[in-house]
């Protein structure tokens, strides 16, 4: 079975039991119990807890059968919230699937692992900026990814509104920024990665895919949200490129008591369709929504979950490069920060990387090896 | 250039014109007004006014340069709540497009005019059911097909979670769907329509369209937010089909002061991207968002816009068969009502769908003619 976990939210006289046969209701054969057919009442969600959670509040856990979504991304994301966002009062915090639906869904082709190895970076935290404003020609871009890659971050990616402006058309864009990643690279020795914005039309986005790797690009940004989470699954095994999930629009579902929590539609979801690693607004960053703990997050995303690899999470949005260091004793080494606006305002941006570098280097270095105790007088 | 009217709601202390600036900042060039180089700055979107609304809110109105987003529809629905879904008190109310935007854009294949065509209707509201639910085998989906279009409704549509389960699997089921529709309007002489629901994976799209022209299908049920609102698109203009938008997932939108309209998503973003009918919750039903008014979204569907055709309005979800008649009244003939589960709560459906269509005939046919009046005395 698929099993879905809801926080449901209760008005006065909302009885929590009806609600939660209503949710398993309407998300299948979205009939009145009472017409649903015999033949097809399998299909109804079966509701197999209800408890109270706080005031007004109660944890609800419904088990649909597998056949309801299969493996179409599409449907699985209609069963988990499509008619019910249109109620209120609903949150999904949770997500199981079968091992069945699990095995049929290979998620990312890289995960934490393949990110690492591509970016030649065995222990400490990874670093990534986007390289922008939109408006900017692609020979401009191109200079920044350049600096940036010159400075030691290990990922430069588009921004997620950069596309395929007149400024700087797609394929141009690509080819200039990753030359000039490639310069930096064999200048320094290092392996920075350039991954430009694949998202777009959607009869384009095979084109886009080919365009990159053609350029020698390893990896690529997408939002799922704009261009159809199953297309980024489809990319995710076909493609040979790394995936890096962009969070844009994904506001909409975290409303607080209604929506997806974060862990599920980024923790589950995004891993599910394949993103490498998971773009996600930090808390305390410049975006002001009602975050669960980015460590539930974090979590869900490094965690064991049948053959489906880890992704790498990606913190951003108002990330302070100042900070990255205290952030990354919280979140650990597995961990990719994104560093825009920060670096940008220094100026200097090559330095600005080169400087936070150096800071997440000396985190993970060995500590300078203590001078012998004396010894006791003897 | 491309004009967002937002209504912003500010918590005490937070200054309005700073929120509406942090607004184009945010949409376009993600920097700090002061980190933008002086070749980006045309990228920021020109907020062109902000005046007080009530207590706590206002409007704003910004204004982006069209290479912003292009005729690139992800990057349009980036550019209108994208980056911003992660803050909070922003409510997309309006949406214009410039002249040259629109023109790159043709809308819906067949609009209110095509559609009516479609099912020879010339006057009357336009009817139409939902094939559920989801388990039944392709045979007994057929069945209720067969009986609603001899009931004499317009369009026998799929429900929006019936896809490819292994009880129904796609093709068989269109086949036999539309095999005996076809069989009812031969009976009937009427011109009832079975639109499948195609959303699915995306590599598989192209044949899902295939599949149903090669029956003999007239049109299509879709989901835009689980298939990618531009996949609609591409489908608009090239399937030769009518497209039904249905509106799963699109409540995640509806906060009360944070999301997108229901007027600029469906009356607008699902009209451009070519539905030719647009399905939403009628408030009332069944779903308990807090809908601005229908009237609003019918008069968006329907208004004269560039040289995109009107879309037709189609109410549904709880949408009651007695209530059908009223709701007419109010909405105009220029409407397709989607009435479900109370057919299907009636038992005989056929019965069920001829009360309902003998309802609506009432209503549009012209009174008999009033007696005589008794001639005055001479």
């Amino acid at each position: 079975v698929l099993r879905i976990t809801y926080r449901l939210t209760c008005a006065p006289g909302e009885d929590p039991d009806a609600k939660a046969r209503d949710v398993a209701l309407e998300q299948t054969v979205e009939l009145p119990r009472a017409a649903v057919p015999d033949d097809a009442a399998r299909m109804i969600g079966a509701v197999e807890r209800v408890e109270p959670l706080d005031v007004g509040r109660w944890r609800a856990v419904i088990a649909y059968p597998d056949e309801a979504a299969g493996q179409d991304i599409a449907q699985l994301l209609n069963l988990l919230f499509g008619g019910i966002s249109m109620k209120s009062g609903i949150l999904v915090t949770d997500l199981e699937l079968s091992p069945a639906a699990l095995a049929a869904l290979p998620g990312p082709a890289f995960g934490i692992a393949g990110l690492r190895s591509l970016c030649g970076v065995a222990r400490r935290p990874l670093l990534c900026t986007a390289i922008k404003p939109m408006g900017l020609s692609a020979a401009a871009l191109a200079e920044l990814a350049y600096r940036f890659a010159r400075g030691g971050l290990d990922v430069l990616k588009d921004d997620h509104g950069v596309t395929s402006q007149p400024s700087a058309p797609f394929a141009e864009r690509v080819a200039r920024c990753q030359d000039a990643v490639a310069r930096a690279n064999a200048e320094t020795g290092g392996r920075a990665l350039y991954f430009p914005n694949v998202t777009g039309d959607a009869a384009g986005l095979e084109r886009r895919l080919e365009t990159a790797r053609a350029a020698g690009c390893r990896g690529v940004l997408v939002s799922p949200l704009l261009q159809g989470l199953d297309a980024v699954r489809a990319m995710a095994g076909a493609s040979g490129l790394a995936i890096l999930s962009h969070p844009t629009l994904a506001g909409a579902f975290f409303q607080p008591d209604h929506g997806i929590s974060a862990e599920v539609l980024f923790g589950k979801l995004y891993r599910l369709i394949g993103a490498d690693g998971v773009v996600y607004p930090n808390p305390g960053g410049r975006f002001r929504w009602d975050a669960p703990s980015a460590d539930a997050l974090n979590a869900a995303l490094r965690a064991p979950w049948g053959r489906i690899r880890p992704a790498l999470p990606v913190p951003g949005g108002g990330m302070d490069a100042a900070r990255v260091p205290a952030w990354a004793e919280r979140y650990g080494p597995d961990t990719m920060f994104l560093v825009g606006s920060s670096l940008y305002a220094a100026g200097d941006v090559e330095g600005a990387a080169r400087r936070l570098r150096d800071a997440v280097e000396r985190l993970t270095s060995p500590p300078a090896p203590a001078p012998p105790a004396p010894r006791p007088p003897a």
